[in-house]
């Protein structure tokens, strides 16, 4: 059954209503184990589990290898481009259909379970693949907008260990897309500078919440954390749409985002975390106030009732204390 | 070290920062076992581990016990009085001192664990301290909202067993609250009509995600669920401060959570969760078009990144599929 997106007009909460990713109400309870290679569906003699890939790509990691990184169609998709873009209303109530796309990245031919396995050059590749992803994918014009993230670890929302990402590519703006771009537009009308450009600036000046800073990037711990060691990392020039992110710059988030990786391991023990990448909805691709970056949260903390019921978070760790403890380290 | 609360500027973000909270980075990746009697602090003997009660209420569970409920100061507070109220830049950020209050209401002097061990007069009773803490709290002119909630179970982040519910009362609109209204009043003034009402409307004439109906509130399953199996308990009636909840309705609403707790589990097998109040802030006590209802939301999956990203939320369970598991069972 194809999904459905929902709005909850009291609220105004967005829901994608994947019926397809159901279970029986008593399966609701059961956390999947994380798998091991021998039952892993993304691992080589496994190949029969996944839908044929939509894409390969190569890597120097994996030299010869044609298909060292898959894309291949989410088998519980929580959206499908198999149907018309449709808005109707239920009563009161607003309801879209559920197109767009729900794809997996299969980040390694072998039961690679962390991005501190596999060298800066394959994770740039990885990267690479979203590019290509958000390229192909904007072309189809009911889709407005596409998401890639990474889930690592159980207490993260993954079910499986085999390295891989996902993207969400949606016929709407998120609620946190459409804020980022009205705080972005507003502050624009008021300063004629981007937000995060202003936010680089203070950031690269006081030097309290840096962690790194490289030619073309900078990762910080940002003003306002939503979880504790949560890690921003944007390029120091205005750039809104990820696509246009050239190899070189590929290569030095890759590299950031292992050292980020590295130092959480470091100070915090093996943490489960998720990535979150924000390019420009593609409407909003040339705009000079939207800018690109990639989220990096780590899940230490469980959200209560006072994060669901207000939307607002509690965080027991200063940004500049967490930039501290992950910029002092050299690992 | 006194609380802030800080907005992160580019995405919008509000983020209080609890300091005192905070334990040592190694630390953040231990969940706290739920207590058993003989360690927790709630429990009697325990006195010493707890501050002394800014209220005391009484119950017909416990009769002669003149503490059967009480309210106390968190120990590790997200929010504080003893600060003035003021707002600040730094840099291009927004700070607000984290004035407020965060307090704990231990729900029975022995260790009851869920409302499914007290009958519904007590669980009344439990509702009327929230009522009178809003009551209390809300002549401080510098509190502008109050949000009561329960966090039950080590998913849905709570780190003690004993019965415990929170009262947060903040400084300012939280996100949720602020879109609450925003979404009321555009409404109203559209249609003349509360959204919320519309909705309750809706839901008694299709009965297609009514669970619960008595004379003075229903409990449905939403339309736009973001949990699987979540249930809104509503007045029928317009009411937009839950302060002028008689006691008659007080009664009917811990009857129809003790039969949501009770349906879910029934369905569900043991289940954490979380319950939110939504009352109207004070400013808007008497508007149309904000209605007081209580959230209910099990913890059955985790969200991963595209929650986090997105702000949107993709649910499994179709509001008309909950509903029917809920409505029918008669446990």
């Amino acid at each position: 059954m194809p999904s459905d997106i929902r709005r909850n007009n009291v609220s105004g909460d967005l829901v994608i209503l994947a019926r397809d990713r159901a279970r029986r109400p008593r399966d609701h309870n059961l956390i999947e184990a994380p798998s091991s290679p021998a039952s892993c569906p993304f691992c080589p003699g496994a190949s029969t589990k996944t839908p044929a890939p939509i894409r390969s790509h190569t890597s120097p990691a994996y030299p010869g290898h044609k298909a060292a990184i898959r894309v291949v169609p989410n088998l519980y998709p929580a959206l499908t481009p198999e149907q018309p873009w449709q808005a109707r209303a239920e009563g009161p109530y607003d309801t879209f259909t559920g197109v767009g796309a729900h794809e997996v990245v299969i980040e390694a031919p072998d039961h690679v379970v962390s991005w501190l396995e596999v060298s800066a050059e394959h994770i740039a590749e990885i990267l690479a693949s979203w590019q290509d992803r958000i390229r192909d994918l904007r072309q189809d014009p009911r889709i407005r907008d596409i998401i890639p993230f990474k889930n690592v670890g159980p207490r993260s929302g993954a079910t499986l260990a085999h390295a891989h990402s996902q993207i969400l590519a949606l016929p709407l703006l998120s609620p946190r897309q459409q804020r980022l771009l009205d705080r972005g537009e507003s502050h624009f009308a008021h300063h004629g500078r981007c937000p995060m450009c202003d936010a680089i600036d203070q950031e690269c000046r006081t030097e309290e919440r840096l962690i790194l800073a490289s030619d073309e990037l900078i990762a910080w711990a940002p003003y306002g954390s939503r979880a504790s060691f949560e890690v921003w990392i944007a390029p120091r020039i205005h750039q809104a749409d990820f696509t246009q992110a050239h190899p070189a710059i590929l290569l030095q988030l890759a590299d950031h985002i292992r050292q980020i990786l590295a130092r959480w391991e470091h100070a915090l023990g093996p943490v489960d975390h998720n990535l979150v990448l924000h390019s420009a909805p593609f409407a909003f691709a040339g705009k000079p106030y939207y800018h690109w970056h990639l989220e990096m949260l780590p899940r230490l903390s469980t959200h209560g009732g006072f994060e669901w019921g207000s939307g607002a978070y509690i965080n027991a760790t200063a940004s500049e204390v967490a930039a501290r403890h992950l910029r002092d380290l050299n690992c």
